[in-house]
């Protein structure tokens, strides 16, 4: 839902929002959440479903972009030069991405019976953040099987703040995890919508920026943190785009990033993933020449636009719907509503 | 100069200033006009010159990186691959990229008696953004020789503002062109400087961010103009980086970038040079293996706020050191201070 | 032409030739050159159109790959932002590159009116060798009305080896120059054309391969010598594809390359461009969404293996196409010819 | 030992061979099996070690390049953003890369107590072939504690051939797997070292090329197969380079690959890992400025030669060391060697 009207005196952006301002409103565009939340465990997997039919045999055109590059994330590579997307997207804890990888193999395995005999194998797209200051990340306790749970719980209507993936995040020292937001955008007399879905796992108090206004006036400021958090960023729009141009609007979300005072610091993994459903691929084509709708590269700079408003949002929207969370030994990240 | 002082009521970033808030406040680094400047004509070169050797002989360990490809840059190709740069680096109108290559390659020539005979070939550098809204650009005013003057009149104090290649160029709809800014960061108990300077072309009025706040409130601002600009940012330091690091901290000019309102636009060339003066790659070495003083990489952080800060103050005093201009066929950009 | 027919008991690959076996196979691409080859000065230019329409208005998708980026090729960064080629594509030396692109951007000013005035500017693409053992390099004899001249004479049967800026290239110590070959690919029943054009310019004799063989046994091989060279690669096609896909197959030519003996070496600027003339992009385009045909991923095998035929026989066309010259101050390069 | 002595009446390139002729001829670097081959199974682990002491503590310096990202590794993102390997490089089968990368994390976490409390995570890097022709893939057999013995099996003197994770890999057609070859390279009259290792999985019969020639003469040759192999390649040194050189040197593979006859095939992901012992970069670093050794520039090309030479003779080394196998139902690849 984006943040909440009436919040704020402020919106971000000059765009239209989209009808329930999630990720989810590019049609088929579905998210589940698996959440571990007990003891010292605050973890878990949250699953994107670029779409409902089988995602390995109709591959959705798409790009990644690294902000910065210090993540584990999987599956990038393939994704660059074939330039699809052929899993549902999972997001997890840092140390558990093996698990979640081979979790998600097993379940395309079981989707897809020819994988691996009649056909080659698969790209499965893993991306995390490093939870590790509220849970116990060495504990390694995200099973195989909490992917599966995660991508069957996918709903329109989904949860942000501290669930799933998001569960155990911490974002400019506050309680962060999954945020939410969308826009729309019109070309040719029509509506389309871009959507973004934030992991969020990064920055310190001291840089956080709220409407353009840092948010703490900290008159020792000087003293700063490493920075050793990430952000994951996927954004899905239904506008026809191509790798391409999917790759340039990645780029554009540093934009929204930025105005949230992040300074894309040295040991914070920042990654993109975008795709639309506007273009699927399928994995047995009979045809040697396919054909596919783009857009008119001049009109760029609206998605460009949408795709600033929509990060900088799904950040807030991800501080704003967590809750305080006493963690991993006692370790506390209180809500940014506490403050508000 | 940067911003001049008690012209705003806050400062841009928390980071103590260079003392003349110029890039030239990294030892060596210098700065030189030619300025065109009349009727339809307002255009010109700004050469930045890395040291005060020969820089054929002793290059610079440089990066660059592209924010966005539509622009018409020369000599990036050859910086990413060697990882150095040889000659000055010039700024000119888009048009006149090709008389400002040749006119300094017949500069490196005329300093550099071997090169093509007893040695390869220079690769020159040479940025531009486009002034076509004030200048006859397709008059293509800039001539050879000009480069060589632009070099020669490098100084310590150059100036800010509608000067060199600076001349016509426009940001924010405001008149634009050349501003600067530097900061210190402080190593093993040792102080270093980091510099920038900007060629500042691009931008619509109801995007420009100022201190966080936008500057017009415009009702009607979903009436977006196309981005036809550019910005061309390089950055100078002293401190030890090697290739991978410069490209690095090259990225982090977009933080500054988008904190000003932009949104990198499609039609916008956003390239950013990088070079430290600490590491220096003889042309001439006689030894094959050679040594290099590079950052530990956990201070990163560091230099990276450093860019963002400098970067933004950089495109803020492009603004503030521009004077109204009425240009070609009688086209005006305002100054920013008329409405400060 | 490519290699004459019974000059080898091999031909190169498996694929079917073009019918002139030559990059103008491709329907609407025209070669032409211009030549300057008296007393010290070995060097020209050579132009190559993608079609016979206005360019600028009817852009042709396309990408570039830097193989080994010691080079000063202009145009490439806005070639890979943006997907397109929006002028001929222009060879050329080393030190010219500047004059030429002038030329080349007077040129398009000429043709087309709006440039600088109503629209935006022109992303002109010249590529260079450095021909300094034969030609007087320093001299900068390129003028840049030799652009227009050879854009000009631009023909369906061009001359291959030392014409426009093939005149003075060099290439494992014997005569280069400019060579060409083509190559057929089926697809969904209907004939396709692949066809490339090098400017060769690198290498030493004694890693010259042909067929697989080492040309020369040279006991005292371990006598290396510096790469100085360099070689451009364009690649055009009428096969439906897009930038991904141009990008990738532009990658494979380096596999042509290495199989004539070529290591990529340090000092060698190895560039490839490449286009189809099978999608267009209308710089007026008035649709925000527009259509392009691509090519099913799973056929790009037959694409991969056609460019790496195509880049191989293109250097040895280069060759065998060159006759022994006398350059600059004496310097001999003789032809392969006098070898066989 | 790379190709054995008298089998042939060639060897590959003409450098000297490193003692051992494989990649532990490099100090310190160590490979070690863990080998699954009973019924369908035909699979398993290979680790390379890049030195003897605490590789998190003491990471190298490396790159990776992607020659064809089809392909699934992990661990690249961080290599490229950092320029550094802290882990052991774990090669194993494409759908048990995730199995493996937990059990690398797993590993990981006990020998350093520190990773996920008081400093950050860990970057673990997985490469993968598909070996689902002679091996059962989707059963995922390999299991995470396998990691942990091949890591300890690491020995100087390793097999080549059909062993842990080359057990159950195909190469053109032929029986594939591990093969290894090193060449010694002499800078300021000191010998250095640099080896090679390959997990080779990729090409058909008709394209094996062996020292120049193609080893079949197949008539019908235009059936081409889809390629839907791989090849990951891993170089190793003791020559003092940086990133952006690891990367130059990286991206010379395909040369050497090249020349046995690949062409990069649309199904096979070809990845490059390279990584120098001269330069370590450690954990808790506490100096801000340090010091690195790196190449004089000019002397690259022998690197490179070194490269495609070891590339080449590795990709030979791992078909003459692999037996005939008769793996999953039934399937059959023949060793090379009972054509010979």
């Amino acid at each position: 839902m984006g943040i909440p009207k009436d919040l704020f005196d402020f919106k971000i952006g000059t765009l239209e929002l989209g009808k329930k301002n999630l990720i989810s409103d590019v049609e088929g565009v579905r998210v589940g959440h698996f959440t571990l939340d007990d003891g010292n465990i605050h973890t878990g997997i949250t699953a994107i479903l670029p779409h409902q039919g089988n995602i390995f045999r109709e591959k959705v055109v798409a790009a990644s972009y690294v902000i910065n590059g210090f993540g584990k994330s999987t599956g990038l590579i393939q994704i660059d030069e074939l330039g699809t997307i052929e899993t549902p997207i999972i997001l997890t804890n840092t140390l558990s991405v093996g698990t979640a990888l081979s979790g998600l193999v097993k379940y395309m395995l079981k989707e897809n019976e020819d994988i691996g005999i009649s056909t080659g194998t698969v790209n499965a797209v893993v991306c995390e953040c490093n939870d590790g200051y509220l849970n116990d990340i060495r504990g390694m306790n995200v099973k195989e099987e909490h992917v599966k749970i995660a991508i069957e719980n996918a709903i329109d209507d989904f949860k942000e703040g501290a669930f799933g993936a998001g569960t155990g995040m911490s974002c400019f020292e506050f309680k962060g995890g999954i945020g939410s937001a969308s826009r729309v955008v019109n070309l040719d007399n029509k509506d389309y919508v871009l959507g973004g879905i934030v992991l969020s796992n990064f920055g310190s108090k001291q840089d956080f920026i709220l409407n353009g206004k840092k948010f703490f006036t900290i008159e020792e400021e000087k003293l700063f943190l490493l920075e050793k958090g990430s952000i994951i960023i996927v954004l899905a729009t239904d506008i026809p785009l191509n790798e391409r141009q999917l790759k340039r609007i990645s780029k554009r979300a540093s934009i929204g990033l930025s105005r949230t005072g992040s300074f894309l610091g040295n040991g914070s993994g920042d990654i993109v993933i975008s795709f639309t459903t506007s273009n699927k691929i399928k994995h047995y084509e009979e045809r040697d020449i396919i054909n596919m709708n783009i857009l008119n590269e001049n009109k760029m700079d609206l998605v460009f636009r949408a795709v600033a408003e929509v990060t900088e949002e799904s950040v807030i929207s991800s501080l704003v719907h967590s809750k305080t969370m006493i963690g991993r030994d006692g370790n506390v990240r209180k809500s940014l509503m506490e403050f508000i």
